[in-house]
């Protein structure tokens, strides 16, 4: 009997471990790289499993960053963020198409240039939409929510949502500008870098939960 | 002399260049990414010359995250940081001391073991301390204050310093561990993720300027 609930247990545990929420966070040129950690360091922290995947077919590229000449020989998962750090994603987003993987949200980081390479991406847009249509949560952060979302037609006049100050207008609701971090639905949106670990926060208060979120915020020290 | 006037400018304007204040970001195998982001993101936007350079020698390294033999094939200025998202140094530690290279400010990242690697560095612990003795900056995050600068007797019962909560009893001077970020002299110190974009707002306030720092925090959207 005892070995049974043990086994019974470890099994719960195994499920539970199986069926972490799964979070999408693709980055591209130019995506803004203190937004991006606050969203993958956070979210991991809660237990959440995190694909970090690097967009291959970035059509706004800076010369200046692109070709130093001692990164040629890498490869398709180092991306160069928007003030020249270079993160290796985990995996290309061509890697997560072809294995035809489903996610419970997708997050994107903003940054100018990288939210643009999100907008123009032909392999990006479709899914992010059949993501959306299909009822996944979606998060979206400084310029991304104005830029993508809202150019692609995936905010109404109804959606309360926020964006960075300088792209805001662009929003078809501007109600919620001024807010920090705005949920409706199953949408998440938010302003900018020093918005970020609030907007983090907020995915694991509502994908995993308020205690878990409560104590990661304590931990890294988050302002009330 | 319109000509002359012109090309005086011009080599003004280099000088300026040449001169932006330089930092050194070391980064370790466990490093904080939310904490390096902030600190080489927003030094970069206030215009000062960051170097990140990846440590070497890191003695402690979690072999779940070290051995993932999809990066084995990469190179030495790879680091998997805190919650395994890897970056891409500029550079490697030993080049800079190949290089015999000085700054004006070394920024400490926090993560437990990314600090822990610092502290057991044969190169990189010299180095800080004849850079501490030639009277440069130095400026430590989260764990670092306490793990790198206390453990090393680089701070003294006099120094005004702070660190993460679960380690800064470590610090000989208790009276300010409560404080966010804590300036004294060419030390700088804050406490974890949360704090990371008051700290590196505050090393641009001391080594730039107080103008160029709160334009960077309303563009950030960080809060008063
Ligand atoms: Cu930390």
């Amino acid at each position: 009997m005892q070995t049974r609930r043990r086994s019974f247990f470890a099994s719960l545990q195994f499920v539970r471990r199986m069926s972490a929420v799964r979070a999408l966070v693709p980055i591209a040129h130019g995506s803004e790289e203190i937004e991006f950690a606050c969203i993958a360091d956070t979210l991991r922290r809660a237990g959440m499993h995190v694909t970090v995947a690097a967009l291959t077919d970035c059509k706004h590229v800076d010369p200046k960053t692109d070709h130093d000449p001692s990164f040629k020989f890498l490869e398709p998962r180092i991306v160069t963020m928007s003030r020249l750090v270079r993160v290796v994603a985990d995996t290309t987003f061509d890697h997560v198409l072809a294995e035809d993987e489903h996610f419970d949200i997708i997050c994107l980081p903003g940054g100018a240039r990288g939210a643009e390479n999100f907008r123009d991406s032909e392999k990006f847009v479709p899914f992010l939409k059949s993501h959306m249509s299909r009822g996944g949560w979606t998060a979206a952060l400084c310029a991304s929510p104005a830029v993508v979302l809202a150019h692609h037609g995936l905010l109404s006049e109804h959606s309360k949502a926020t964006s960075h100050p300088s792209v805001s207008s662009k929003l078809p609701n501007q109600e919620f500008v001024d807010h920090r971090v705005v949920v409706d639905g199953k949408l998440i949106t938010s302003r900018g870098p020093g918005t970020s670990l609030e907007f983090a926060l907020e995915i694991v208060r509502r994908l995993v939960g308020v205690d878990t979120a409560e104590n990661i915020k304590n931990a890294m020290l988050v302002r009330e």
